[in-house]
């Protein structure tokens, strides 16, 4: 992929060119050479998007598709209530692969990255044997000893949820169902351009709203049940208080469905949360407990366990 | 891949206890947590290892997968003069490919960080659509200002190469023309197991030695091509002086044989250079020059125009 890989790295330059400061030297070097402040720790995440397992291209859109590859990583760095800095993409495309594929795939990545203030800052590139292959590295900052982990819950706190839940797998489900659906409409935009909770994860860090966080691109069940994993707690969620967004199926899909890219997080039930953090909305669902079960306290009132079942992937 | 999956994060997890100090948190979290010392500033790579890109399950061992992966990775960090510190590992792995080629591939990676005291300390699983899919990212420090660029080279500097040339290539060419041969021999492994040269890179920054580095993976007039165009000079070899290892198209495959994991690095020519580095050989073998033309002193005496032709991986 000549052709592919020169438009990669003239982008990657050009993108770069503009960020003096983060990125000392570098580009087109063996390493790219990143400055950190001082007092600062380096947050690392690494994300595959791989065809026919993270997208498809006859759902997705190459902007798409290059707009979730990097939104995957700035998530992770949003859930440690860190800022992302810089990008660092790893693409392997087909021979035969159209250049404007290419082309629109960077387009999209470079326009989230901008409005995040991230710079693709480097990569590798390959021709694959079979599907196009993305793997993206984003390396963020935090405050030494500040990153928000999944370890910090303690029972007694409450439990909160960004955004909407359910929108992102139910246009999911209607894919596979054979629905067409067009990326640009609103309802369908949290599938195909889902917003990475940067700002709100900063807000909780730097404000010290939240004690644990995670972000639920496996599903809030799974994602809960990472929290309580590592905090040693249980939890309980209130189904009346999830903010379920589907038309159809609605539960199911806010308590399991995958590829959301919200935040889940706990905090002190005795600190007052503003509505809305940075235009997201904050929604309490429930409460972290002593043991180490999950529940679920259905809209009926009756409590049932809450199984980790979030979804995986399109597979 | 949920047996695999399971067993890397537990690997990883193990590998990263050992690893107080530099990883604060994150094994296991959204993001890995590391901390960088004060003045230092943050190098990273990122590289591919596709299946039947860049190795081969019948020519190659697991274990050499693994350390040739991670050797990628090192070998760009030391090429800045740099230290490598923490290693992020991308796995896609086909759901048929049996657990005791996982095991023995992390083994073979693993073997090689615990050497280059780097930590394995996070990554991203998936399965594979088609091929095994590694991609490695390796974080590194260097004094901030300290990193040595391409872009260093000035005319009338010396050009030197570390180690020996062509035998990895040599044992390239000779896999792909049938011959079946053994990992162990020691002539081999400079194919199946070669050595980053982190300890030369280091100590030739700390001494203020090299003015321009690369490493030689793509093969020597290639990537002598990237420091002179990024330094804006020319270069010249003499043949005669390369330390060709290979036993036949010795001189071919010294200027031209790729997945040679060497330094080739300028210094002042006034100053006095060792022999060895860390037990590595160190041999002049040419000069930078004024204009932007690369030249081969041959045997012969006669001069002729080098021109980048480095070899492409296995395709």
């Amino acid at each position: 992929v000549p052709l592919s890989e020169k438009l990669l790295i003239q982008r990657i330059r050009r993108a770069a060119g503009r960020a003096r400061g983060l990125l000392t030297a570098g580009i087109g070097d063996d390493c790219a050479v990143v400055r950190m402040e001082r007092g600062q720790e380096a947050l690392v995440t690494t994300d595959f998007s791989l065809e026919d397992v993270h997208f498809r291209r006859e759902w997705h859109p190459p902007n798409a598709v290059g707009h979730r590859c990097l939104a995957r990583g700035l998530s992770d760095i949003a859930a440690m209530g860190g800022i992302p800095r810089a990008a660092f993409l790893s693409l392997a495309l087909p021979a035969d692969l159209p250049q404007k594929w290419v082309d629109q795939f960077i387009t999209g990545l470079l326009r989230l990255a901008k409005r995040n203030s991230v710079i693709l800052a480097g990569g590798d590139t390959a021709q694959s044997p079979a599907g196009i292959l993305a793997d993206i590295m984003v390396l963020g900052s935090v405050p030494a000893g500040k990153a928000i982990l999944r370890s910090g819950a303690r029972p007694g706190e409450a439990l909160y949820v960004t955004g909407t839940l359910g929108s992102a797998a139910d246009v999911l489900n209607r894919l596979r169902d054979g629905e067409k659906l067009r990326p640009g409409t609103n309802s369908h935009s949290k599938h195909f351009y889902p917003e990475p909770r940067v700002a709100v994860g900063r807000f909780l860090r730097e404000k010290k709203l939240a004690t644990a966080m995670i972000d639920i691109s496996d599903g809030l069940s799974t994602d809960l049940g990472h929290i309580c994993d590592e905090s040693k707690t249980g939890a309980t969620v209130h189904a009346d208080a999830l903010p379920a967004s589907a038309d159809r199926d609605a539960l199911m899909l806010a308590l399991h469905g995958g590829d959301e890219y919200e935040l889940l997080f706990t905090a002190d039930p005795r600190r007052r949360l503003p509505a809305r953090i940075a235009g997201v909305p904050i929604t309490r669902i429930g409460e972290i407990t002593r043991g180490r079960q999950m529940k679920l306290i259905r809209p009926d009132g009756k409590t049932e366990p809450l199984k980790a079942s979030g979804w995986e992937h399109f597979q």
